[in-house]
């Protein structure tokens, strides 16, 4: 595979589900909480799960078809918990992706609903797909609802509350990212593996394929912290440097700048690492490996 | 079957879910999000969803063990629509059951958060008892999904929104009703037939089952308005004449007191006369006849 290959990938990839989503929530309803799912649901997110996803089906040798519907869910499911952590309760943000936050742009109730909605679609969806597959499209569902519950992404929000203003541990951090950020983009890499009939060897790809996303989950939230200290008006998206001004818990307000640098660049050389364990199975790595490479270098 | 066994069934059903429940959330957690799902989910319901669930698996020998995560997980599903339901920026109740609804016991943003984690939680759970039974349950956790899902209960508070303050018609009044408490009343009652193995004839129980819970949903909710009319300090453990006050569409506000209880009587007839169908398919509807006959004498 060639930088083309990469490049032609990501943009069909992202075309595909931006396609799909569209077609789960089509532009022809007058309901408020539809439209506004439908708002934050299109209005540009960079699909990174989906992508990688995506990519780890390519290198499992699993159908477009059969991890399409998961990929969707997922991004559903980050959605939701997008629009619930802006709402004024939680975060109070009235800037994400460059545009008015869900709330803001629909009143808090609708958003509020909205985020309800996408989360049971995203479920709805599974069960759909579910029913028209094997036992390893349960599994991978099972393992998706885990890694967006109390134990993953919810949990991570829980400790992220309870930390507010606190100064925290080093551990008590990375739990919190693992699960907040962690879990989805975890679950996206492995939901292939269940649905993967040509795996040679589950537990040692298992092994490594977790070992990888643990490492990039970390690394990914480490960069968008490092992002986060940009200068207002800068082309994040969201309202930058909020995170310092509110006292948040972030690698860069517990470590510092330099700190949180040299720290990435540690995650980083765990990624490859993990990287390294995925080629010596046989398998081809250069999706992956790319994607990982356009996460660390984004500016956005 | 006698009065005493119902009196029996009541009870044991009862016990059963509160057990489930609570062993579902444990009382061992230090996290605030879970301490406020745990709370809610056991502050008391009178557990009709479940009830009628278990009511439903009985007449169609359907195995206890077979159906409680149903039953639990649509308690979790109701139990989070009321959090979200309570919430300032939506009903802004400060009692539920009695007791300080979640958000004033725990904080906006943590009943926010126990929400979400109670609705992902059912399908948790829905998915790993998907993964060891049969097709049966998929089926039933879609059904679940569907009715609580944008077609079903989140729909009816989208349309219960969207008509706040307005004058409707009885259509919309009626479908929002059916989405918003029937569907998933219409779920509990319908979940056992995917579940058993001795239906005579699927199609013609399916056609009863729907329209009993149907018309059931509709005088429930009927009900339930009539009693919101109890001057304040009765046990109805809400704050009770505030859907009058806040000019919110119920049945009450659309047609009068006395138009809603003919209304009422009407939907009983309807009711009376579905129950009759199952009867003449030869299923004994003693438990689902004395409950419905509970729900309509209830006084809170």
């Amino acid at each position: 595979m060639k930088e083309n290959d990469y490049l032609q990938f990501m943009q069909d990839a992202k075309a595909i589900i931006d396609k799909s989503l569209e077609d789960l929530y089509p532009d022809n309803s007058t309901d408020l909480t539809i439209c506004a799912a439908r708002y934050s649901l299109l209005s540009g997110g960079k699909r990174i799960r989906p992508l990688l996803m995506l990519a780890s089906s390519s290198m499992l040798n699993v159908a477009e078809a059969d991890v399409i519907p998961f990929a969707c869910a997922i991004e559903m499911i980050h959605t939701y918990s997008l629009i619930h952590d802006d709402l004024p309760c939680m975060d109070n943000d009235v800037l994400r992706r460059g545009v008015p936050t869900c709330h803001v742009k629909y009143s808090e109730v609708i958003a509020l609903l909205a985020g309800d909605a996408l989360l049971n679609s995203a479920y709805e969806l599974l069960f759909e797909h579910c029913l028209r597959g094997d036992i390893g499209r349960l599994e991978a569902a099972r393992f998706i609802s885990r890694a967006s519950g109390i134990n993953g992404m919810i949990g991570g929000q829980s400790i992220d509350i309870a930390s507010d203003r606190k100064s925290i541990t080093k551990e008590i951090l990375y739990d919190m990212h693992n699960k907040k950020t962690g879990a989805l983009i975890e679950a996206s890499i492995m939901t292939p593996l269940f649905l993967s009939a040509d795996t040679k060897d589950f537990s040692s790809v298992e092994h490594a394929l977790n070992s990888f996303s643990k490492h990039l989950g970390l690394s990914f939230q480490i960069k968008d912290d490092l992002l986060d200290l940009l200068p207002i008006g800068n082309d994040l998206g969201k309202s930058a440097g909020k995170d310092e001004a509110f006292n948040k818990c972030t690698f860069v307000t517990i470590f510092g700048k330099e700190k949180a640098k040299e720290l990435f660049d540690e995650e980083m050389f765990l990624t490859a690492s993990a990287m390294d364990d995925l080629e010596k199975m046989g398998y081809n790595v250069f999706l992956l490996r790319r994607i990982t490479q356009y996460l660390r270098e984004r500016e956005k």
